[in-house]
């Protein structure tokens, strides 16, 4: 058996053309679309390249869009006012500090400056906190598009056995939170963990640890969905994932590719996060 | 083998025998002691139980101490301007609404209102977010009682298999996020989960889904560690546990009684949540 693939830049542009409406709704009801700021210190090339692509993204949507390139030399008093400033614009519904800061500045301290109704990457401890009590809230984007595909193939977490490995709070964690939601039965292993044993065991895995192909494909589960979150830089240059895709596609029911797998749904949910932040109930909170 | 049992009642004393140092120490320092105020409202005879005993612990240790006992009549905005109050106050380092609250009040909108630097219960979102991102937090009372238990076995959770049986966010959720910020592999199961499965595999289970014996005997793995967070009181008006506690007795290594167990810690941990409270930390969010 070979596993179907779960295909994230077509679900990706499924989930964008289905916000286009959402946010002429948006314009419609209140005279201006949702409206996202990202703000930039220094000169990180990569940097560069996320922000010009959720810019972009974020224009061909319809969004309001404003990307703050700030100098390199911006102390951590100026960054803050920057985001209390874009706290307090009602036309600024989602603010994105682009990590990672230049060493001089305190990226929690900035982090947790922003207003938690505007925090649309879910990384404000009150959004996580209301995520992890099962209440309304911003969620991290990685795992929230992971669920959107779980959705997209028609998996139901209820009653499933969820294995994840990683437990940092950009995915792992926040991901545990949205599968215990969802009712499954969910194990948090980390690096150190007999991952091995774990996986057996899982009717869906997701990989976030960052170490290429720890995941052997030989510990998959037959049938189960295997969602692969890792993006391993090889020596070579070329991109692998956490699992051994080869092996593990020969067990999986499901699989997702390495790259063109969760990477294109992270800014797909985040331009989903930002028409909830323009919505009545984070609109409450914010204003 | 039969397990060694897990004194609840011992140590929340020796718990508490030790915060009087500490009570003492940040009265010397600011001039008066750690103050914690409840607030029941009606004729809840169990609620009045219950704070009566907060109350009685928090004088016992030298703690400043106030109940107000408001009418059933109260209106949920009095509630709000009594929190409201009590959040502005230097002298109350923590605020305990006791629930539950009378019908017409929605707790939820209560238990938000307070300031969350004042949140010795650590039920409010952002104090449950800083916990599951392993940041400084005010953490929920029973689960912070099962870690010091573990402390006091010498239980390090470190690589061990852990398994939380109730997913609520005052037991279940909390306990999870604790055992991952400890480095165990942290599995949530709930009812509907395949309960014998995940128990049989357990290096430390912690119960605490509320139904009576629902842990077998025969599932506990020999030599774990069984932590009893249930308090089911039967037709007879016995209370038990979530455990069967004579069958599991015989294969774990260590075991908390129902009553003695957990029960008792809850109070000892709030009394040190209190003293967390007053701390330079939650105190500069505070002031």
């Amino acid at each position: 058996m070979s596993a179907s693939l779960i295909d994230g830049k077509a679900l990706a542009a499924k989930v964008k053309s289905q916000l286009v409406e959402s946010v002429a709704q948006v314009k419609a009801e209140r005279g201006f679309p949702p409206g996202i700021a990202v703000v930039r210190v220094g000169e990180d090339p990569a940097s560069k390249i996320y922000v010009t692509s959720k810019k972009k993204t974020a224009e061909e949507l319809g969004f309001g869009s404003w990307e703050h390139a700030l100098p390199a030399t911006t102390t951590q008093a100026e960054l803050l006012d920057w985001v209390r400033r874009l706290n307090a614009d009602p036309k600024v519904d989602g603010i994105l500090v682009q990590l990672p800061l230049p060493k001089h500045i305190d990226s929690n301290a900035v982090l947790l400056a922003i207003d938690p109704a505007k925090d649309v990457d879910g990384f404000h401890p009150c959004n996580a906190g209301s995520l992890f009590q099962g209440r309304p809230a911003l969620a991290p984007c990685t795992p929230s598009g992971v669920m959107r595909m779980l959705e997209e193939i028609s998996f139901s977490p209820a009653g499933k056995k969820a294995v994840v490995v990683g437990r940092s709070n950009i995915v792992g964690r926040p991901m545990a939170a949205l599968l215990i939601n969802a009712s499954a039965t969910v194990t948090v292993c980390h690096s150190k963990s007999d991952v091995a044993h774990e996986v057996r065991q899982a009717d869906v895995v997701v990989a976030a640890v960052g170490i290429s192909g720890l995941i052997k494909g030989e510990w998959v589960k037959p049938g189960s969905v295997v969602i692969d979150v890792g993006m391993n830089r090889g020596p070579d240059g070329k991109l692998s994932g956490d699992v051994e895709f080869a092996a593990a596609k020969e067990r999986a029911g499901w699989i997702t590719p390495v790259p063109g797998g969760v990477g294109p749904m992270t800014i797909a949910m985040l331009m989903s996060n930002t028409v909830q932040a323009a919505g009545p109930n984070c609109g409450r909170a914010k204003r």
